[in-house]
């Protein structure tokens, strides 16, 4: 067993010996169902009988015990895990996201807190991983390896925190730490950087996950050969279908912007069954709430006419046995009771979808109202970050979000424009002609050509740029957040200077997370106090908030189904073409800042 | 990864990306063969790059290379892993056990050194542990649970050694050992004896391996429920179904004796193929020779059907898995260079048997002729327990094999008889009628009634017993040997007491091994010098030896064709149904020593 897994004394091994033997009463005995065999494949009749948190007997008749659950007609599968999380999109605590996703069947997460670390580096860490301790949903920790993610020599942004080899290496013997998180420096990793090659070897033990779109052929190979294992940013078949041929496990994403199980889900084989994951990534409560979790690949899958013996090994199995956690992802004697009963949404046709009937956490049938009172009573860790100032920034005015032309007094410009591209993070770099007055480049809301800001919030430095971008259609107001990918500077776009310091003044009023204003002096807000990226507010009013924010903002005119969540990637200056940072306009393709006029 | 994989230094793994993206030469490069795919299934072309010991690229080509190896028309697999190995057996030191079997492609074993264990105890698994490391082989090591294979408290025999828990737990760090051996003693695990739980508790984080013939049902759960991860004990398809089903992983073993290939490979299919593994147990030096090892269970899977890209995975990626070695089992980068080159005995029709072409081991080609010289210039620990007093016993006198009758002085008395059953360890329990000389129970060699004896060799007590037994034939002479499981007293059978006491005097002489007298005087010995059990002998030497012991042994009447091994089973008391130790007839059934006479 790994070192990671469940340990239990000689009185415990003694105790649940005995109740395989049915020498002493089990504590649950779920009949009537089928359990999944994810050895030989396929559901066999019987008995699963629990003790101590543990499948004590599967397929045997057990009589006695102290909870009977008559399940008739479903199926036991094993608890599905999110093999890459980052738990902040949830917007919520680990103990609210836990109140989110155990329902839908998620009883693991592997969350990389790149986000909060981004935020506050160590201090991040540390607490991703108190906030987390001693929930019923297991999460298990990856160590964030690219925190920021472009390299501080580049100076393209401005980033909360820089952590080196040596911040990583206290929490590599942490026992819910696995590993180091998406390695998306594979440039760097590529050419054998110190720093990359350093994080790689203080973690060369555990595991190290990947994150490289795109990358074939010898540069595939020689991100295998520095032993990284997984790959979760796959978008075609081509793509993933050579990286799970050369060991480098795919890990089939889902999120709320990134979708592509549809795409990939055509890897899945009886064969191949063993080696492949879903995971989440990023995905917001709305959607956990409307679809669920990783049960929404399931169920994607499912539909799509995938044999469900492999399409719960995938989501449970194989994870399990890809991260070495040894004990679970079984429906057998000696495996963590979690395990959530299924049936297909019309009987006997599994291509009708899967609905979810109930969840055992160790044993425990999984109780929304329970996990809501623990939540509420704060969980644990919540409190370290709360009432911190997480935006340090001086007073919004609009006259900090003018844009000087190059020289020009009146007339016309070109300027770069970002281009937006609805459920997409990759964006267009298009160029605009712009009126110039004096001295100063206008944005045309009615051409839906807005102003977009950036405003470091870390350190004080009051430094921020203003841009233009296309596709959001505000015709009034604006947006802003503290959410934004991954150094997390707050970012507002607007249809006039006036809107954009008025969301930003709100922000830095409720301390960062969600803002929509409107000119009629209308607002919506989510507060995000911790980090400015994460609430212990309920997944209800989470959803509540993001549904009023939602409304307000396409009452201003915005068109996008994500506003939120397409904004908060306009900075990522690591995904083509076009980004803005708090040091300016970013061409990705040459990695270079680039000005906003480009006469 | 595991703490037990391989480590590369930052310098290493830049040297080896560097090789992978083709900018410094690889150090091998195969070409014009297909390799597996060991994660989607099926094979695919292209070059197969090496560096450093481990793969750094596939499928891409490379042109640079230092050597460049041609094997059109063949196919790249990963090397074999022995999932459970007795290397005693082999009658020969580790360093000449890799020397017999790394040419049959099997490039890692997982050792239980049960047998030196009973001889010597704590020094034995020492010794095993000497005598491996170092090798091209990778001989990884359980730690023997069952020593002695039955509870001191019985009384049944004497053994050389009994290991508590305090004597296993030192060897648990050590970076070879993988776990717990074979749980034999599942009666007292499903008793949840104090002594069972200590030793299961003790290597709790490792692997703990399990034997449990004939085992189902809810002492199966049970069983599980103990950590209890894998046996190679099944027998019959519907046992090995069900230890699959509940997570106790099924090795499939083709020994010398014990033969359950044929009859359990049905198991294997394309989803089942990821859980299942491979073992030879006990196999001899004239089996591996003539038959292979490892690659045995793999032609006889071909032959029977089964799909070529399930097979090779069986034989390597899965024990891999199973055992937690992280660094193997695929053809992919970042993974040991440990490749069999294979193609079918008839080209394109894998039905036809395998063919190993070549093997090389992190990257090397095999060469018989080093792996030669190696072992002859002693290898390592090998001259640990040479010279040795194996034996520790009286000159053997024909008067020591008398059978006293129950009273009786001259007439007839029903006797006990163990019925020898070719090919198999389990025996039948017999009654005949025998003639009584003088107070003396007469053998009846022309009826088959042969007298059996066993002799205490550990401790100097000259404790022995004589019995009798059917089914070796013998009408001169007789055998002896001081392989015997488990406690590896002496055993000796012979068609006169005379004749038993000259085998047992050139046992003395050679200090333990196979010895066969006739009665006009020939001799054929086989010296294990090293704890009675094993030889520094190279395997053409000891094959030449184990010929002449059969041939001489057929001539002297012996009807079996494997009649040491057959007779190295006969004290075994976990074995049904009737057996002999040095303290006497064993009921197995009733687990109790029983008289000879039986009126």
């Amino acid at each position: 067993m790994s070192h990671k897994a469940l340990y239990a004394s000689p009185a415990e091994l003694a105790a649940r010996i005995k109740a395989a033997r049915g020498q002493v009463p089990a504590d649950l005995v779920i009949r009537g169902a089928k359990f999944l065999d994810v050895f030989g494949g396929g559901f066999h009749d019987g008995d699963v009988a629990v003790a101590g948190g543990v499948v004590v007997g599967v397929k045997d008749r057990y009589d006695e015990a102290r909870e009977l659950a008559d399940h008739a007609g479903c199926y036991v599968v094993p608890g599905f895990i999110d093999a890459h999380v980052h738990i902040e999109s949830s917007l919520m605590t680990p103990a609210r996201f836990q109140e989110a996703v155990l329902p839908c069947g998620t009883t693991a997460a592997i969350w990389d807190p790149h986000e909060i670390a981004n935020v506050k580096g160590v201090a991040g860490i540390q607490w991703a991983l108190e906030a987390s301790e001693g929930l019923d949903l297991d999460v298990f920790v990856m160590v964030p390896s690219c925190v920021p993610s472009t390299s501080p020599e580049l100076a393209l942004e401005t980033s909360g925190a820089a952590l080196g080899p040596a911040d990583l290496l206290p929490f590599r013997d942490h026992p819910r730490v696995l590993g180091l998180a998406e390695m998306m420096n594979f440039p760097g990793l590529l050419h054998t950087d110190a720093d990359v090659m350093a994080k790689l070897d203080a973690f060369s033990r555990l595991r190290r996950d990947g994150h490289c779109p795109g990358l074939g052929g010898k540069d595939l190979n020689a991100y295998g050969v520095a032993g990284i294992h997984s790959c979760h940013e796959s978008t075609t078949l081509a793509e993933a279908r050579e990286k799970m041929q050369k060991g480098v496990h795919v890990l089939v994403r889902e999120g709320s912007c990134a979708k592509d199980a549809d795409t990939l889900l055509p890897l899945l084989g009886a064969y191949s069954s063993s080696v492949l994951s879903m995971c989440s990534d990023d995905r917001n409560p709305l959607d956990i709430e409307s679809e669920g979790h990783i049960s929404c690949i399931v169920d994607k899958a499912l539909r799509a006419g995938h044999a469900p013996d492999q399409v719960f090994r995938m989501a449970s199995w194989s994870p399990a046995r890809i991260y070495g956690l040894e004990d679970r992802g079984a429906v057998a004697p000696g495996y963590l009771a979690d395990l959530v009963v299924v049936r297909p949404k019309k009987a006997g046709d599994w291509t009708s979808g899967v609905e979810v009937v109930a969840v055992y956490k160790r044993g425990r049938l999984v109780d929304r109202r329970r996990l809501a009172e623990v939540a509420a009573a704060g969980g644990p860790g919540v409190a370290a970050f709360a009432g911190g100032q997480n935006l340090k920034l001086e007073a919004a005015r609009a006259e900090h979000f003018r844009v000087a032309s190059s020289g020009l007094a009146d007339g016309e410009q070109s300027v770069r424009v970002i281009g937006v591209i609805p459920h997409a993070i990759v964006t267009d770099s298009l160029v605009e002609r712009l009126e110039v007055r004096g001295g100063e480049i206008l944005a045309d809301p009615a051409r839906d050509v807005l102003k977009i800001a950036v405003l470091e919030r870390h350190h004080g430095s009051n430094r921020r740029s203003v841009g233009f971008v296309r596709g959001f259609g505000l015709r009034s107001g604006a947006i802003a957040t503290s959410i934004n990918h991954d150094s997390h500077n707050v970012i507002a776009v607007g249809s006039s200077d006036q809107a954009i310091a008025a969301a930003v003044s709100e922000l830095i009023r409720i301390d960062g997370g969600i803002v929509v204003v409107t000119d009629d002096g209308r607002k919506a807000a989510l507060p995000l106090p911790i980090g400015g990226l994460m609430t212990g507010a309920s997944p209800a009013e989470v959803s509540v908030a993001l549904r009023a924010l939602k409304a307000l903002a396409a009452d201003a005119g915005c068109r996008l189904g994500e506003p939120f969540l397409q904004l908060s990637f306009l900075a990522l200056p690591v995904i083509p073409a076009l980004k803005i940072t708090d040091r300016g306009m970013v061409d990705v393709g040459k990695f270079a800042l680039v000005p906003v006029g480009c006469d």
